[in-house]
């Protein structure tokens, strides 16, 4: 039998234009690559989308937490490694290191996929690719699984958002990245100037779609902000942004609210 | 001396991650890549973003006009090849041909380059490199030029935004690539689903900042929309959307007003 290639590895070099304001890498790209990079491996291993569209199955993201160092900056370059954590019929637990060029760990990543059948929306059974038990490994990710995410009702920042053509992918739902987007703009401009993303835990528990209104509502936490995107009274998404001084600056985390 | 490096060309794959709901690249991806393809070559050529720097110069985006036969899809493998057509020590006329990875031309683009300085925003003299004329190349770019877009009054299409966060790019300006994006989800969904945009024209005019509220208005033409991002009475930028129907579609264009 062939060797399972069990750790994957993509590099990246960020480029001017992919810069945010900051000049680093946006978390909502950190966590796109987190996606191009797990679907190479997917389909390395013979689980890829297309793989599983044989059967009539979707690999979904279901969440994603990721800690950070510091984000990789303008004209460096960097890498994501994958690996499976964990692997069972309905879903697969995959993590993340990220790497400076120079090879610093700059921080690391866990998320969970669950396949479900393209028709009835309902969990897969993926009993048939049990072989990718096999490429489980015990690399190390030295970051806190995902907790539970209460929003604290009322919310102090509030914006609602109507999504356009722009936001839609493929499977003609809201992109992943785009909630990541809305989550962190109930901040300010300077909140990132002087703080960075240093974890970040978002949830997807509903699908938005085309021409959707939705509401983002975000309670002040200690050092962050808890989000929740809503639709008609049902929650879409659950977020948890963790806010950290960036070296140069030691005041105490203070979020201002959007005007 | 060492050869000049006249065309430069970047290969790109579509994965499903990049893909928008017609399963393709995006419009505003592929004006990004656009730009990661041009600041690639210039870097090569020694008048990236770090050599103009030293000056105390930057490359701005001005225009940009590209017309596809249709656009890189699902999976699939393409290519952007950059050239310079004309030089001057105001400006640069750069342009690119995209290819499918089987060597089928996809479509072309004309983009102009205009050097400032970056304290006084009035145009640098680019003069101290003077040599990059020597890698004008005559490669065919069989598109027209860019046209004078005059927006039609009073508009038929209009929508407010406010610039946030995930907006703004590494030079604190609003990134070039989200403007083509609130031009184009002034149509729906269903429009792209029935068309595509055959053929696009933006011209930047002025920076807009983080959290400026402006109004993007269109008319609706014969084949597609006229439309202006306007902040305070002032124009930030104009651009023509040229939509054609799909292979497998043959009714008139008809785009409808977004609700």
């Amino acid at each position: 039998m062939t060797q399972l290639k069990v750790l994957h590895t993509h590099h990246y070099h960020l480029t001017a234009a992919q810069c945010n304001a900051q000049s680093e890498l946006a978390p909502s790209q950190l966590i796109q690559q987190i996606i191009e990079v797990a679907t190479e491996h997917a389909d390395i291993l013979g689980v890829g989308f297309k793989d599983l569209q044989r059967h009539g199955n979707l690999w979904v993201l279901s969440r994603v937490a990721f800690e950070m160092k510091r984000f990789p900056r303008l004209l460096e370059d960097y890498s994501l490694t994958t690996w499976i954590e964990a692997y069972n019929r309905h879903f697969s637990e995959r993590n993340f290191e990220i790497r400076s060029g120079s090879g610093e760990i700059l921080g690391y990543a866990r998320t969970i996929w669950v396949a479900i059948n393209m028709d009835s929306r309902r969990p897969a059974d993926l009993s048939y690719i049990s072989y990718i038990s096999e490429t489980v490994s015990d690399h190390p990710c030295p970051i806190d699984k995902q907790g539970k995410i209460r929003p604290i009702d009322p919310p102090q920042i509030v914006h609602e958002y109507t999504f356009r053509v722009s936001d839609i992918d493929l499977n003609r739902h809201v992109n992943s990245t785009r909630y990541v987007e809305l989550i962190l703009n109930q901040m300010n401009l300077a909140d990132f100037d002087d703080y960075f993303l240093s974890r970040f835990e978002i949830e997807y528990r509903r699908e938005a779609h085309y021409n959707d209104t939705v509401e983002v509502a975000s309670s002040l936490v200690d050092n962050g902000l808890l989000t929740a995107i809503n639709l008609d009274g049902q929650t879409m998404c659950l977020a948890r942004s963790v806010m950290a001084p960036r070296e140069n600056k030691t005041e105490t985390k203070n979020i201002n609210q959007q005007t």
